[in-house]
């Protein structure tokens, strides 16, 4: 049968699901600042647009998409604004969400806003919370939870913690279809680090919950995503999630919370999946990760591919940053400070002119924000406040453009690489924190953790337990470790070759190379696909072993909806992950157990993936929706086909994985 | 043609419009309480639905749909659940909004919500703010504008006061039309008493825009409603609003602020209007008023008569007050405090008994409120909180059912009447505070007045002035406050026939006779009309002269909607009135100047009202609504027709009023 190329582009679009990518606008953010109180709006404004623009099946957001947690009548009615002029239109919507719809959005109404018979959807949004705006109060309500109530957003990812304990949670896809293509959409909205990290260490604690196979689809047939809203860079192990804790099963990851702009993704070596971490799409705060262009990104996927467009935002306030080191400057003198204020005057002058440079990414003008970070060791500082005064009506912060430091031995060390803890939680630094922080030890930084995550004392007192327990346990180190590492040091000699990412924040070393990869590795259709190929799947299986403890398993349920609305079969896969493995992917430390084999720099070892998935299948049950609701209420999800005390057999510490194909 | 009677009655249908009346929800009072959080939205729903069951064409609100400034995330999402449940749905709405929407209602979106092609709106609800959910901030928003953004409420009767000044402001109505039947709803939000008091006296201060008259229609074809929120007790003249400051086109007053329900339309004689006082669908303050049935009002309008029918709350909480001076309480000692302790539990247990009688207005059984108000002259006080612990339980607050006060002379003289200063703002009394203001002074209580409105210092300073300058004013008494008081003193032997309403707090003591006369005068169409006959009017009209000062006046000015959605045009009627008319109205002052005659008692006089209809007329002109709009701006809203500097002439300080018939 001939096809006409339009009938083959218009099947191929018919099943190629568009999202539009994009993460932490905070909404708000210096709502009471007269120059940059509208910034947040008009890059989400410019964000819907764009979404329009691209006729995109929806949006996916990351999180954070109020900065405060009780948003101001101003920010909330903007937000409504902007969503009800976009959201809402004579639009078709073409995909499917095709699991039971009050499992996936628990408020009053429980379905997917644009199946409401009353709302005139046309543009749905997905999103997640960030950690501030977090659900809070005796109802456990986010400010998202509004938009929710209004129908303009569909907030999904939010777990009951339970009151105290590690909790157990048990994350339930939406599972949406668009033609051929079947994506199952994960979310995890903000947990604080250190629980999610310990949840992800507690057997049981962490269910991801699988499509089920049905009318001879495979749950390969799935394209699954994660969008999660944590700490990504690992200054401190405890308050971040290491990309390892991530079940194998994800194709594509999109992390929130941090601030900057990685948007292209990256492989994770090992684990089989990419991750997009677009970015906020307003800087919070003044440091050098936030002065890269913002992006947002275009995700088509089509079966098991998936193809990346990152698209700038074009109404970005410009912002320019500069680092200096006052005794390193020629022209400065230590004993004549006019001197430094004309050395400092130059520097701001030229960060003004390079960002009125005319560029093809700017709607339209605007006042920058500029900031000169300033070691001024040797020398005494200047009043901020008095230096920015001439440029009042030149740049946007003219009360905050210099920030002081004194060196420290390791920074002097990593030359001109800003340090990484600067960068940790770039949103929560404001501009009072700042130059407190700068200076504060790490001592300090895990304090000012405690405070803004609210810690309780319980879990300041489990937490320093398992800093302990760790330092004692018995560790073995895993393979697909040393995988990581070894692609590290193989590539290290064709790093930097894409213009702006040589950056020292990558998380990882390799990151740049992954990213050529992808870059230059597409195929002609412009789709990637994460590389779980049969050779790499026996590869790593053959390297995975099991351990002497017994403690840790993978299990993988299949239960059934039975609900009406539901078409979709779900099992369940209980991930545990070794805490071994998060202490050595995080930070490198002695063991005095060498039994098995240590990772070495240059050393390359095949990640354990591919468990036999059949021994899954044999495991697998059929249940109903009751049977998963009560499942996650019970303490232990397999008392209904084993004795309730005795604890399951678990894959030693491992990720549990089902084998793809 | 023969008719039947169903196409008779359908078309009585087709011409009545069914309005819902209720106000003050104060929706999240007590959200925090165990108990009562969910009274509010309890209350709430029950209003909604008992729209629906009536099948209203919409619901009217008197302001104060929220109790905070800035609700929480529950209230609004519990608020926002409610409406959609019951506002979005396949009901047609057969109303037309045929006034300019953009100026009615000046949001983002500028439309009636049912008119939103994106929305499904069954149900629509008008409402004006009150002082809680008041607009603040640098966009003037109020927490109703959330919902407004939503397209769930319709936020009207928001005034740009402007900065400072007295300012200026023309009340639009929302013209509504419902086959024969045209409605002109006039919104007034919450304005601070005070001010609104100056602006009331302030020539060219307060506008009332008034529907134009087109395709043969006159303006007495509407039937003006007027919504409301302000004080209306007078215990201090300054800072309660005094039904005789409304104009007199005016047929029918909702009356938001005060919590006493008193729905059934009582007359203002004079006026020509009739006021109904909903009261606040949930307790706010234990006070007597509060204990009575609430209701809402169903409200039918067909061409110029409306049938008022009263509709009790079932879900409200019952509360049930009392008041006991010790002293004359023949058991107790004050010498044994437990003949005291066991007299108040006696009365506590009588009242608890009492509350749980089964009425059939309840819907399901609930803890009481229970209040005793103690006199405790003589005796020493108990701690309110002990004494509750028993009751724990039994009632919803035994943290305070007791509150003690000291005889004042003022109180005895009254005897069991309460006095009206607590009554005076009762959601305004909260816990903490009802103690401190039962005994506190008149001055406390202005000075706290200003605290709570809000007062700035030079609004202050104007206020002592005005004080001030009133004592040493020149004034004339207004003809018709000597008509009210001759039908006081006329009908003082036919009060309190019908049961419940033997109410000291009635702020007019005929307020009896004027419900008698409605409930007896009803015709067999059960419609009532506002009394406006050409008798009445000729009457007044003859009353009715020129003053020496020539300093206010009457003022009626035609304008023409020309923009494409409006279809009815709009003629300005500015009302003067005279400063000395509010202070007599208010107080019995002592006057030096009888050049005017005085009013007595039993001495009637037709009230001024009827104003040459031909001579506004000949002043009325036509233009567009950009001079509208510019009009609202100007200071001066003659000086297009007239030298700038002139004042125009006036009616001496009598309100204007434009001949209806």
């Amino acid at each position: 049968m001939a096809e006409t190329a339009q009938t083959r582009e218009s099947e191929g679009e018919s099943n190629t699901l568009r999202v539009l990518v994009a993460t932490d606008c905070h909404l708000g953010y210096m709502e009471k600042d007269e120059i940059r109180r509208f910034d947040s709006f008009q890059a989400f404004e410019e964000i819907c647009s764009l979404a329009d623009q691209n006729k995109v099946d929806f949006i996916l957001l990351g999180g954070d998409l109020f900065h405060e947690n009780k948003p101001s009548r101003s920010t909330l009615v903007k937000t409504i604004e902007i969503l009800r002029r976009y959201c809402l239109n004579d639009q078709p919507v073409k995909f499917q969400v095709v699991s039971d719809q009050t499992v996936n959005f628990p408020n009053r109404f429980g379905q997917v806003n644009y199946e409401d018979p009353n709302f005139n959807v046309g543009l749905p949004v997905f999103t997640i919370h960030g950690n501030h705006d977090d659900p809070a109060g005796v109802d456990n309500l986010s400010a998202i939870d509004i938009l929710s109530a209004c129908n303009l957003v569909n907030y999904f990812g939010k777990m009951d913690l339970g009151g105290s304990g590690v909790g157990q949670i048990a994350v339930y896809p939406v599972l949406i279809k668009k033609g051929m293509t079947s994506v199952a959409l994960y979310g995890l909205g903000n947990i604080r680090d250190e629980r999610l990290n310990r949840m992800f260490q507690t057997p049981h604690s962490v269910q991801w919950m699988r499509p089920g196979t049905q009318d001879g689809e495979s749950v390969s047939d799935w394209f699954n995503i994660l969008v999660l809203h944590q700490n990504r860079i690992k200054t401190n192990p405890k308050s971040a999630i290491n990309e390892h804790f991530l079940p194998r099963f994800l194709d594509f990851v999109v992390w929130g919370h941090e601030h900057e702009c990685l948007i292209d993704p990256q492989e994770v070596p090992g684990m089989g999946f990419h991750i997009t971490q677009p970015g906020s799409s307003v800087a919070t705060s003044l440091i050098d990760g936030e002065a890269k262009p913002k992006h947002v990104l275009l995700l088509e996927i089509k079966g098991n591919q998936y193809r990346p467009t990152k698209i700038p935002l074009r109404s970005v306030r410009p912002f320019e940053y500069a680092e200096v080191v006052l005794k390193d400057e020629a022209d400065v003198d230590p004993n004549d400070q006019d001197s430094v204020l004309e050395h400092l005057d130059k520097i701001v002058r030229n960060l003004i002119e390079k960002s009125s440079q005319p560029t093809a990414s700017r709607s339209e003008p605007k006042l920058p924000l500029v900031r000169i970070k300033v070691d001024y060791s040797g020398f005494s500082t200047i009043n901020p406040q008095r230096f920015g005064q001439k440029y009042v009506g030149k740049v946007a912060n003219p009360q905050d453009i210099l920030i002081f430091s004194k060196s420290a031995k390791k920074r002097q060390t990593t030359g001109e690489h800003a340090d990484d803890s600067e960068k940790l939680r770039p949103e929560e630094l404001n501009q009072q924190t700042i130059e407190a922080l700068v200076a504060e030890s790490n001592l300090n930084k895990l304090n000012s953790e405690a405070e803004k995550f609210k810690i309780d004392e319980e879990d300041i007192i489990v937490k320093v337990s398992e800093c302990m327990l760790e330092r004692v346990k018995e560790r073995s180190l895993q393979s697909k470790d040393g995988a990581r590492m070894t692609l590290s040091s193989q590539n290290l000699d064709i790093g930097g070759k894409s213009g702006t990412a040589q950056s020292s924040l990558n998380s990882f070393s390799d990151d740049e190379d992954t990213r050529e990869m992808l870059l230059g590795g597409r195929k002609s259709s412009g789709f990637t696909r994460p590389s779980k190929d049969s050779t790499d799947v026996a590869k790593r299986g053959a390297s995975r072993r099991g351990r002497g403890r017994g403690t840790s398993s993978m299990k993988q349920t299949t239960l059934t909806f039975t609900q009406s609305r539901s078409t979709a079969t779900i099992h369940s896969e209980e991930v545990a992950s070794s805490s071994e493995e998060e202490t050595e992917a995080n930070e490198v430390v002695e063991t005095s157990e060498p039994e098995e084999s240590l990772p070495q720099v240059g050393r390359k070892r095949a990640a354990p993936r591919g468990r036999g998935r059949g021994s899954a299948a044999k495991r697998g049950r059929k249940t109903d929706i009751a049977s998963i609701q009560s499942m996650m209420m019970s303490k232990d999800d397999d008392s209904d086909d084993e004795p309730p005390k005795k604890a399951p057999p678990r894959v030693s510490r491992n990720y549990g994985a089902v084998k793809r194909r």
